[in-house]
């Protein structure tokens, strides 16, 4: 067949030039064009050196890839929140698939998006048209005419596998779900902050955002829609001073009757064929390094008998099954190549 | 009068160097002499160079403090738990202070150490002349008589602080209660282990003994004092990969009908007073940089109103409040000179 | 054709385990045996979590490789200097191509070899037969032949790269080399020391074995063939702390009438074709950012006018071009398939 | 007597923050008054949380400072180069003492300033009575009446610690130093930079500027004095992803007939009074990690036989040394107090 050609709207930021690199490393795909609205008419490889021969593409602006001026199959759009409704318009007129990393199109409620995001869909009409995809969860959403895809948050990956079999099989209670979630630097993007300047940052640790980051609601719909009703959580995310990893430890009080040993059991036939997730031995702990610039997601379980908590510890690469390994795996799953083409190299365990 | 005399026994590992580098700069103490197995014979710069010139005391053995060769009038030890009390009990006799760095004097209750530690008391009778002493619960505790301090541990008292006053005022419920700590690698102390080897250790993540921690039973019996009743805790800490800091998030149910404000002001009573503990400003964080090195514990106070959820965050230096400098806060209040004495040196921040 | 089959010898420790996670991306390879002395009898994927799914082969001993239990095309030896020279004769024997990893086929000149590593050459025939090759000077070396090749050091080659067009051409004096080396942490290896513990080595920075490192010779041997005349350098190795990444600072006089546009006419002729070396802009820096995890070579020539002084920096990440990737461009070429096989993936810049 | 009153223009910044850092542990010294231009009314400890409680003083603008205002015995001026001459004029008015620590007051030669800082003096009458000082070399240079005191550079304080010895005493050639620096981040100031953003600077290193740093001119300065001849040097300067310190390594060529054990008599007696100064003993390696967070230089000596060359190590902590601690020190030694008055703390060596 011939190599689905990709556009990266956004192409110079963390999640963008995240694409990029997997993409250079994808047998059947290929970069067909690049975009920043900063560096509109430098190389890529000026901004990221570190893909220089690799990716020279000049970069050009996101409607020169919207309107069609560069033949492409499908679009990446790593942009912030509110801004991708009137490109992913522009992708499905012209029959392009839309991919969005951002946040405009995985909330299936108009107003759980206003309510967190403070504005309402611009174009109410393409959302119907739209599917949110974390594949272990909802893989049979995407068709082969599926034209737009909102590709989760990090956090809520980490969150939203660590919990599905659990809560699908009713093992857990769903109305104390605590997540103390820790994420690396690069979640917080390229963008300049004094909390993110290096001697700030380095060695140091903090809470941010308590009760209030919007990957709540998202969270929210992804384990209501699993538990069959309404569940509330406590989401408490954290900067840790790496770059890339999010680990999130997810709390939950074990259903009376309920052994370590059943919830083990319900992990394992859950994930048995998932290539991406894998479950810790008993007694270890899931660690970021060994998911380090990998699509896997590691899964370690623990209970405290003493107090009847579920203690699950989940962690991925924020920027790569957190962002944009996720986003090419929903890719493939679209043009119904092999799920994981492109996204098995060893993760990088030092 | 004259400087407190101080012999550190264990002064090569992390605590009991710490506790070098404290009373190097403390006005009203000297050090009389360190001791190490490993490195008896040698001088203690030789093992730190950092301390050259400031300390090039040689290192002697345990026995040559306790047994009086060399005078003082506190003894700091810094050792593993279950080795500590045939010290305690020589210096005893001489009437000379003893502070416990380890566990083996900080349980009121024989079966809670032997069910945690593995082995009974060795001394049971000497326990009874020893007090445990965070010193903003428990000064009152230390009389000009006190000889043996069990000083507490770093995670429980990075917990301690955090909840003392929402507990003493009945403003979180206590069936629920959910600690997620993170401590820096230096609260796993100079031993050499894979895991905290460099590359294996350096941008990595991970919890460890999850609901089997040995701080579990300390925090308890803290928090069962302070509610007047028991109290089970889930308790997990993980491993940041920073050399000093440890940041509690502590979740709890907060009461029908109180509000974020009635425990901001609950927090600032309690603490008002106190040099050592500093409350957050409203929507700010407390972060491990800004009590880096010192003994300071800095609490920021949230609430999650959609799940009534009160969110402590609590943080320390492991090695200063965590360890060596609450040591020297107590040895202090024992020798009856201001509390803060050789503690007041800013945190660096950077 | 049939897949590359390689056993890997010692691939616990990073340099092994580096040659397995680039192989489990080599389109043309696969590996068929991996062992350990230390933990033969486990599964490699016991050791390094992070390979799980990907590599989880058993570790046998290493006589179980070189004996031909298994079927090997080509055998890496991940060793301490001073061992590979019995297991590459039971390889030569029987036709297996032996890539050394270490020290024992570098030298052409025994007596260097026993002056610098305290031993002589165990069997002195088999040298003859190997080669010691750094493809983009060293490629002809590689015959179909060949049955032993002396992978090199990883200061070395970034030194080589760094400074062979100068030296061809006779751009630069060669009576006063200084090469200021730093290497990131895991060229210390796997084994435990207390400098590369984790709160001594982070936030730390030294220089080590001044004047008197291993790889001095190694240069020396480079540098001289290249000047056609036994050329001196002064070589200072310092520990970086970060994982991965050498970056060599080269000074040299630059020749009378030589202008750094001469130089950077030189290297640009040098490695117009050469895939894995990359020259930095006019003014631009090399940064060990943009090599990392990758096979490349990142050069970057600057002057000081007001000295003399040529400024060479070099780059690359210690375990792939360093180390585990030069060794498989050294078996692409071998097998006569293209050099950069398996090598083509993007650095991961953050 | 009366504590020495201090103000700090530019106490936000990472030198200013220091100084105010170390002056809240100094006996003899009090923090009058601190100014920003970015945050004037603020309180200090609203931009350093870590203050809090230690010194919360509102930031008032830099003339409330010069113009006496408030009541001030000593000015720092922590500002970048080119804006300090004229708040130096206002307090030499007023006989306070100004400690620069910018470029403004380093330079003997009016021709060498403007060549590198792109301006003249703006106010040429003042520098006559203006000292640079680094302590070591210098001190004698300030009297009872010194008004104003140039501080010196990081970079070129490590070096003139190094070098000083062997140059003074002849025992290396002068016509082909070479110096390799090192700094951490803290050394390129808390103003914002793609580089300095935590995901691009951890895990990276780099040189910059080389052979064009401005601190060049100030090595050159020192080391043309003590050599009695104008001396040219490389140097070229690297970022080092850690918060703090500075290690130089010095590379000359020893003269004829002197030997390691010479140099090493001669630093040694150079130093044998110094309370600052350390020499490694013969065989070991000066660490940043040794004098993080203090006012100490240590020095290691080497050399290379084979080459004829010595190697020297220099390192500092630059934020202490290199410039907060250096201006404390110049202002003990100005009112005449113990040198080292405030400046004893041991370095935090983990």
């Amino acid at each position: 067949m011939d190599k689905i050609k990709c556009g990266i709207i956004g192409a110079t930021g963390y999640a963008g030039a995240e694409i990029v690199r997997l993409l250079i490393s994808h047998p059947l795909a290929e970069i067909a064009a690049v975009s920043s609205v900063s560096y509109e008419g430098m190389k890529l490889s000026e901004i990221w050196p570190a893909l220089s021969g690799l990716c020279d593409l000049p970069l050009i602006s996101g409607d020169d890839i919207t309107d069609g001026k560069t033949e492409c199959d499908v679009v990446f759009a790593a942009l912030p929140a509110g801004v991708s409704e009137e490109m992913a318009e522009k992708c499905v007129k012209r029959g392009i698939l839309f991919i969005d990393m951002g946040a405009d199109f995985r909330f299936s409620d108009a107003a759980t998006y206003e309510k967190w995001y403070g504005k309402p869909f611009a174009y109410p009409g393409i959302h119907k048209d739209s599917v949110y995809c974390i594949p272990e969860l909802h893989r049979d959403r995407i068709t082969p005419d599926t034209l737009i895809i909102g590709n989760p948050g990090c956090y809520p990956t980490s969150v939203a596998l660590g919990i599905m079999p659990a809560i699908k099989h009713g093992l857990i209670g769903t109305d104390r779900i605590i997540i103390d979630s820790k994420s690396g630097v690069t979640g917080a993007g390229r963008k300049l902050t004094q909390d993110t300047h290096f001697p700030d940052n380095n060695e140091s640790f903090n809470a941010y955002k308590a009760g209030s980051h919007r990957h709540t609601p998202e969270i929210e719909q992804t384990v209501s829609e699993l538990a069959g009703h309404e569940v509330k959580v406590t989401f408490v995310p954290h900067l840790l001073p790496v770059n890339r990893g999010i680990l999130s430890t997810i709390y939950a009080d074990m259903k009376p009757g309920t052994s370590l040993d059943d919830v083990y059991s319900a992990y394992s036939e859950a994930y048995k064929n998932e290539f991406f997730v894998r479950l810790e031995p008993k007694g270890s702990y899931a660690n970021i390094r060994n998911v380090r610039r990998s699509n896997f997601c590691d899964i370690s379980l623990h209970s405290d008998e003493h107090t009847g908590t579920l203690i699950v510890t989940s962690c991925i690469d924020n920027m790569v099954k957190g962002a944009a390994g996720q986003a090419i795996q929903n890719m493939n799953i679209r043009f119904g190549i092999p799920e994981n083409t492109g996204l098995t190299d060893a993760p990088t365990m030092f």
